[in-house]
């Protein structure tokens, strides 16, 4: 199977000689590493074909911000202000549920719908999974396999390895460079048990929650937490013998919503029944998320829910920001070990070797 | 149903001068509240009665380090200071699984069987849920009800508000604490899905990980980054029917399990089958715990493994208090908020805000 750009797998650090079709690829290499300058002017050059809409330059773009080089994040970073000042005009939406439920088909499905109303539409694939392959431990099919080959469709998987900590950095950024990139429509597609959900909110515009029919486990399975969150609940696999099933879930979930306080949004969390494997149900889920959207929009909580996002981005940046100025200093660098052995050897609690670094770091700094 | 010191509801803060068996109770409680040398002191006493066993001051301890009060981390401090001292003889096991495999009954099976065996036992059950009750939304009964009333047994759930960011730490800090109180078995219980595991585990000896008997969707549901962190794999309710299908999972997962890597503690990771509410196979499991941790202990892994979550928390450390450090410096508190309009303006990108902040804050700090 040829392998498709939009599978790119990322690698280790970005390299701007490599990217052959920038203007790097006219230049000495060696040279081309030297001199930082060249490599904002290849960035630039990146910028511009990711908002021309070249779908090998946006996959290279999200590989540059997923790296973690040091020499890297300038550049990702000028990246990420190049592609910023585009209009916010997309619709970011969180797909989440218990592992089983059925969101890829569930998205290969929507998906399928949107790219036939001429939707651009972006898939990004968070999956706190395998450090290896990710999937399931006997192999999962390669997923959404129709969706991926069409042109309207950018389908991203999170490598694993860069769950830790990374998740909310490189998936908001991702969405930017999508964004510039002229995608309409941002999936963000989770596992509906936890704290990932809690980032992804934070993150996109609506939360839609697909749950299973049968109104037994699964109805204990699914957290609360998770369904105040949603915006909408969806249950999936209604098809077959489960019809009745889902139905029944469709009640039990409507009755057991009245039971929530008022969303802060305004609307009321309504519950829809689908097939994704039919294609039933999807259009009338995605007029529902139409309709969603325009309240939020005509009441303010779209703008108000976007406003605490970049506030929420601006925080975690800060934080990361500190913590890298710390680990560069060299004097941390160099009394950062004899701190680790007090610790190890006992000596010292992680919080008061953490505490007299500290000062250190603040009398370092003052010194120069 | 007269209210368990277990279950003690955490509180906005911690006040000394409430805990009428400290010496706070002696002395005027508003002069008490006015001197941090008295909350030193009750801090001391209550360190001295958690380390006596005392389950309410144990309680206070916890919801002390869970109090995000200003005023309140100085203390929470103090405290895990004086009881990080003591000798590190407990196990701490990290209990995961998808949400409807029974974790809390296993727990509650486990947990009476070593409470008979006069262990003393810790549970602190993580769970990303509500910010309300916690729990699934159409009700959980009320978990481990056997376990939580014998003498032997501490059960202590996390509040929901709390987990954003401070699982790790209060969850850490608890530890200590249960750890100084002299319980032997500390039980971390979470749901299996993802980020929260890869929390536990930089936290815990060993990893269980709970899987459903039946070969279908469930494999297909369980992630292979959980399974390859687990240490050990049961497979939870062979009792009845599901006897054949759990032998049958059995063997599948111990089929699949070959296609992993070596684990780093040069242990097998074995699969066994339990049936919690006719608790058979449960001493078994125990038996292989304590088996895993003699190898553990014998080939070095033990210490290096809790030595590498020592560095984890000392860096954690760092970052939560360079971020209070900003967060607290007079001249950024004046100018966050202009920086914040600017970014809601769209004039800056949160990033160009975050950098110049962090810019005015080195300044701050050099001038002074």
């Amino acid at each position: 199977m040829p392998k498709k750009p939009s599978f790119d797998i990322p690698g280790e650090g970005f390299d701007p000689a490599k990217t052959s079709d920038l203007p790097g690829g006219r230049l000495n290499p060696s040279a081309f590493r030297r001199n930082a300058l060249n490599g904002m002017d290849a960035v630039r050059v990146l910028a511009q074909k990711i908002k021309s809409g070249d779908i090998v330059a946006l996959s290279k773009g999200i590989t540059l911000i997923e790296s973690n080089k040091d020499t890297d994040r300038p550049l990702s970073r000028e990246l990420i202000s190049l592609c910023l000042n585009e209009k916010e005009t997309s619709v970011r939406i969180g797909i989440s549920g218990s592992p089983g439920v059925g969101k890829s088909t569930f998205i290969e499905s929507l998906g399928q719908a949107l790219v036939e109303q001429n939707k651009k539409l972006a898939v990004l694939a968070i999956d706190p999974t395998s450090s290896l392959t990710g999937g399931s431990i006997l192999g999962d099919k390669t997923r959404m396999i129709n969706l991926s080959t069409h042109p309207n469709a950018y389908i991203r998987p999170t490598p694993a390895g860069k769950m830790l900590g990374g998740v909310a950095r490189y998936t908001r950024e991702a969405i930017i460079l999508c964004e510039a990139a002229g995608y309409d429509v941002i999936l963000i597609e989770t596992v509906g048990v936890g704290q990932s959900e809690t980032i992804v909110e934070s993150m996109v515009d609506l939360f839609v929650l697909l749950i299973l029919p049968g109104a037994g486990d699964d109805l204990q399975g699914i957290k609360r937490g998770v369904v105040e969150m949603a915006d909408l609940l969806v249950v999936n696999k209604a098809d077959g013998e489960r019809i009745n099933l889902a139905n029944q879930a469709k009640a039990s979930y409507t009755h057991a919503l009245h039971l929530f306080p008022p969303k802060e949004s305004g609307s009321l969390v309504e519950v829809c029944t689908c097939s994704s494997v039919e294609s039933t149900g999807i259009i009338e889920i995605w007029q529902r998320v139409l309709k969603l959207l325009e309240t939020h929009h005509s009441n303010g909580y779209f703008t108000k829910r976007r406003n605490a996002q970049l506030l929420h981005w601006f925080e975690e940046t800060i934080r990361n920001n500190l913590f890298d100025l710390f680990n560069n200093n060299q004097v941390i660098k160099e009394e950062i070990s004899m701190q680790e052995n007090a610790i190890l050897s006992h000596k010292l609690s992680p919080f008061d070797a953490a505490e007299s670094l500290l000062k250190r770091f603040i009398e370092e700094l003052r010194k120069n």
